[in-house]
């Protein structure tokens, strides 16, 4: 039995002040396209940063890597689709952005957060129950619809 | 008689990621070479951002305006100049931005900035006398050396 | 008699990566914003940035100015609206960024763009045909609609 | 014996639009540090964006991995350092981001370009002999100072 896995979809334009000189997307524009599909991840998932700030922890990004396999033109539409990879002990979330006539794959990426107590200021090793609990109860939606 | 304008230089090159599809600065980054030279003067001052939230006022922009005049390219070096023309009611400075050889000017710009009291989240009509004791103390300074 | 103004309405969120220690939208961040609503306002008179190029000229940004009124914090949603207020010498266009649903203006902005033919690199005084009729053409369509 | 390794180091320092509502630098911004610090290392080579160009290749970033260990907070100082691994297939070239003071480590990345021949638009397995006698001739003055 395979775990259903949670994921979420945003449709982007590349805009003209993401492009360089090469006119394709510059390769740190990419990070912000990440954030936005993680933002739509965590939002479904009803943990989003204000969530997260309330919740007493926050998850800074502890790593990330990125795999440029076709440039983006400018202008040019895709579709990044964040998919939570882990969340028990950090958050891990893979991204995957694709032409969405051609299916063809742009790019490849991956990010780890792990948790920070806001009182103690201390990394945790493991994930806060408030977090575990959002995903459970998400898969559990999923799992039924 | 004439009062000296308290100014501040900084010296940057473009950098890649802030060109466009045309091998120029984007006119949106020029906002960013503004704050490099804004913060150099507000420093002079001894009152930089920290120094401004310390306090108790934050000063937002409440209004900007540039003029382009010729383009930067690529790797090109530049001299952003900020110059304090008010102070006493809001901060008002002016920028130009010029070629360091043939001193042509790329740009020329200026910002409005009025004092919020961080305390009632109002906007002041008058500067606090926090900023004009550290504005006059400065043009004392200078007008003796 | 009152010509229609043409104009283009884009609905944003802000982004985590455009708000600054002060939890708002930092102030240069809304030329990003004004940016995307021009190129819908551009996309309408079928004179994007690409339609541009292959007519021969391009319209750089000469100036621009913006008066912030209220602020855009984290995630807050809003509508930026590009007005065409000009096109016969120059491209001057008219933005303003409203709450969705208080409708209170958070800023007011205007660009000015000059056409410069590419083949000469000269800055025209007069917009070219080819502008002027892509216009006209859009304005009579609305007018007819 | 071990080759000399080629290396170059830019001294900077956060920027108000570079730092979050945390009030820590977004971790996307780090990739901006990099290309500073990649084009310092390049240009000690005799082999800058506009030298790759002229060249007849370019070197588009194919795949980039950061690891994010302690925060950059606003307005501090610290020194990126790129060193090049690789040069004879690809160029990977390696960072650190260091406190200049206690010389802790804020962040540890890693780039790798591929040569695209620009009259074909293919990329090359193998790095042309351009590149190679660039860094084959920097590191023999190295070696000799």
């Amino acid at each position: 039995m395979t775990a259903k896995l949670l994921f979420a979809e945003v449709r982007l334009k590349s805009e003209y002040y993401d492009v360089d000189a090469m006119k394709v997307v510059w390769h740190g524009n990419y990070v912000k396209y990440m954030e936005k599909a993680r933002c739509a991840l965590l939002d479904t998932i009803g943990f989003n940063y204000q969530e997260m700030e309330d919740s007493g922890y926050i998850w800074p990004i502890v790593s990330m890597k990125l795999k440029y396999i076709k440039p983006i033109f400018y202008n040019q539409e895709f579709i990044i689709r964040a998919t939570l990879l882990e969340y028990k002990h950090r958050i891990r979330i893979g991204y995957v952005i694709i032409d969405p006539g051609s299916k063809a794959m742009f790019n490849k990426a991956e990010t780890v957060q792990m948790a920070v107590d806001l009182s103690t200021g201390n990394s945790l090793l493991v994930s806060p129950p408030c977090l575990v609990n959002a995903v459970k109860t998400k898969i559990k939606q999923e799992e039924k619809s």
